[in-house]
């Protein structure tokens, strides 16, 4: 493999699933030096936080700050808030463009605005994140003209934008379907035994296998006659 | 004085500041019902998070939320950096447009996009903030071009935003100078003696009069002819 150009250094946000987990380890192949920055914003599967941090030392990422924020506070998500139940088993629905009850409100804005704060601390100019808008359970902060809108508040927004840095926000897996996300991620030796992807898992992190993020992963496993090594890591004994 | 017309629920950023509590004021006189938000961010000046709650309080709001938010682990500013200096006794250079030490990175995106969550959960279209870019002190977050962009990202990024609502920003601060400010306060009745303004108080919220926020108060205050109600409540008796 070429050694990748030195790039700066850049803020991926890792949750701990998937698809941030790929966008790291994309960025990685590009020659960024990365810091982390995983949100435990009150969601039902913390589970995610001890993933990615999985995940960043399985990358090599040293730099991994976990900002704890209470959005479940606000309340409004059935991602945060206990009341709403997660939606179960919606084969059809998921396509449809209808936002789901998992929606929280405005988190890339927040997530993305604490990774800018960072960036400026750590004098990065790039932000990366694993949106993608293809297989995006119709979230409206996962589409490029959001990120587009993003980058120009950005340089506006802050001390070395107006000093002349142009922050990017790299979202290389935009217009990527989830088979193409987990062929990317295979090619650069991604460990997606430690990405969880449930909305509602059990307390030892076992996937539902029936929310919307299982039956999109599950799909896409099975696009790229692929194993995915979560749920096999899941399966009793002698079932693999 | 003339009822105002009945406006819909708004997000009001308030700080504890001269500023917030009359932004908070002017839009109460406008009618619109609100929903107050503090951070506590880590500040050097907690005193704030008391003053920000008292000021709600004079003004009749019901609902305030206060979200910690630990930005002082990133470090980088003055204001949450206890090895960084407020920088005091600034009379020349506060009028110039360099950025200060005190500037906190992508501070009014964080908190924007935090009250733009809260707007979505309590069913608000405006946020409603203090800046003002006369006597701004240089931070980039100030500026009209920069609320304007905030505004479009709103609109886009989120599910009510996507769903047909407008989200505003309003600003009325925005082109005043601190003079005109306070007499904006003073005609609403603002009690600025609840609030306080100083970057690095005593412990027990005495402002330090030397640091940018101090100068630009008193001279504010002087420019009306009026005393300051937060400085002489500061004062030893025998003094006022």
């Amino acid at each position: 493999m070429n050694k990748p150009t030195r790039k700066g250094r850049a803020i991926v946000l890792l949750s701990g699933g998937l698809d941030s987990a790929t966008a790291a380890a994309w960025a990685i192949s590009k020659g960024y030096l990365l810091t982390a920055i995983s949100f435990d914003y009150g969601q039902r599967h913390r589970i995610e936080l001890c993933a990615a941090r999985d995940v960043a030392r399985s990358l090599g990422i040293r730099d991994h700050v976990t900002l704890t924020i209470d959005l479940a506070s606000f309340g409004g998500s059935a991602l945060v808030d206990k009341s709403i139940a997660v939606p179960k088993n919606r084969h059809e629905e998921i396509r449809s463009n209808e936002i789901p009850a998992t929606y929280v409100p405005a988190r890339n804005t927040v997530f993305l605005s604490l990774a800018l704060a960072l960036a400026e601390t750590r004098e990065a100019s790039s932000l990366i994140l694993g949106v993608n808008s293809v297989d995006y359970s119709g979230y409206p902060d996962c589409r490029p003209e959001y990120l587009e809108a993003f980058r120009s508040l950005a340089n506006l927004a802050t001390k070395t934008g107006v000093e002349g840095t142009h922050f990017e926000i790299l979202a290389p897996l935009v217009s990527l379907t989830k088979p193409e996300i987990i062929r990317l991620g295979i090619s650069l030796h991604v460990n997606y035994g430690l990405t969880t992807s449930c909305y509602d898992p059990t307390d030892n992190g076992a996937p539902c296998d029936e929310c919307d993020s299982c039956l999109i992963r599950a799909a896409g496993f099975e696009a790229v006659n692929a194993p995915d090594p979560r749920v096999l890591a899941f399966m009793p004994s002698g079932e693999q």
